[in-house]
């Protein structure tokens, strides 16, 4: 049984615009790997965008360089040691999805990139080639062509964690610890 | 009495790992303004550097590019209201600082633009023009030149709400609907 449901293009930078830490996976060639970033943000409304910090040393990087495409995972509370755990090894030197127990790929049709299972939000994004920006600052930009969430805690254009805490977002500090989204605070109509 | 104090340069980017909304301040010519943007993220750890979307409609671009600085305010729960107001009306209409209650500036003389007050963290924020991406994208950069953070709420490289539920920090989802950090989560101990 899935809990995983589209989410309308042009709502989907909601699933970012709170500031998740987030699952960055490509696949090329057979190889998928995993990383997590906690510098992400979205980046444009309609058609929707966003964009990604991701290390020249990451195995990673290559795969979206080659396939042209990437995919954003949102984890959450139950995923915090995975998170911690896909980012302490490189994809360089082991088969992360072998290797790390809890770590395993939904197959999307409209995602070429691979999706992690378990987390709660996800786009599919197809990269913005951008070479000068990408060689200076490490900065990728996506164009999101798909966009799903986990209907428990995510429907109608709202995050709803109430009676779900496994399932909370992962907001990154440093070091392995993450703060996770509690009350919710109502700042007027205007958006 | 003032609970703002300095944050090491290397560890400034620990203020936005977490994924808060932020205002967006400038200065330019006599006029200061300052703007809402859920859309932030760091982008690099030393020299530390941030990366924020800013609207070509808004009024404080014009002044970013014009005095080529700006400053990102980390606003808190007790800020909820006063975070939508500041998103609700131009600086093209308004003086802000003199039309919105509780909106007042911190003059810093490490920031050329003004930090907002109540706020719970601040970065002043150098702008490295990269005129492609701006237009493009509306997508500037900045080195960060200095950092503060409200003692209360963040030492030791750490945030810690608990005691101080109107200082925590606004996660925007849409339309003035706001999470906060909770509860905090170890992944363990790689980073």
């Amino acid at each position: 049984m899935t809990y995983r449901r589209p989410v309308p293009l042009d709502r989907a930078t909601r699933l970012l615009n709170h500031g998740p830490t987030v699952l960055v996976s490509a696949a090329h060639g057979g190889r998928s790997n995993v990383m997590a970033a906690a510098w992400n943000m979205a980046l444009d409304f309609m058609p929707p965008k966003a964009a990604v910090v991701i290390d020249k040393a990451t195995f990673t990087r290559g795969l979206i360089e080659s396939s042209g495409y990437f995919a954003l995972s949102v984890p959450c509370s139950a995923q915090a040691a995975l998170t911690t755990a896909i980012g302490g090894v490189s994809g360089k030197d082991v088969d992360k999805a072998a290797t790390l127990a809890g770590l395993a790929w939904i197959d999307e049709p409209e995602s070429p990139a691979p999706l992690v299972e378990g987390c709660v939000a996800w786009l599919a994004c197809r990269l913005l080639p951008e070479p000068h920006i990408q060689q200076t600052y490490d900065l990728f930009l996506g164009e999101i062509v798909g966009a799903w969430a986990d209907e428990r805690v995510y429907s109608a254009g709202r995050w709803h964690f109430e009676g779900h805490d496994a399932l909370r977002t992962l907001h990154h500090v440093a070091g392995g610890h993450y703060l996770l989204p509690g009350d919710s605070v109502e700042g007027g109509a205007a958006d």
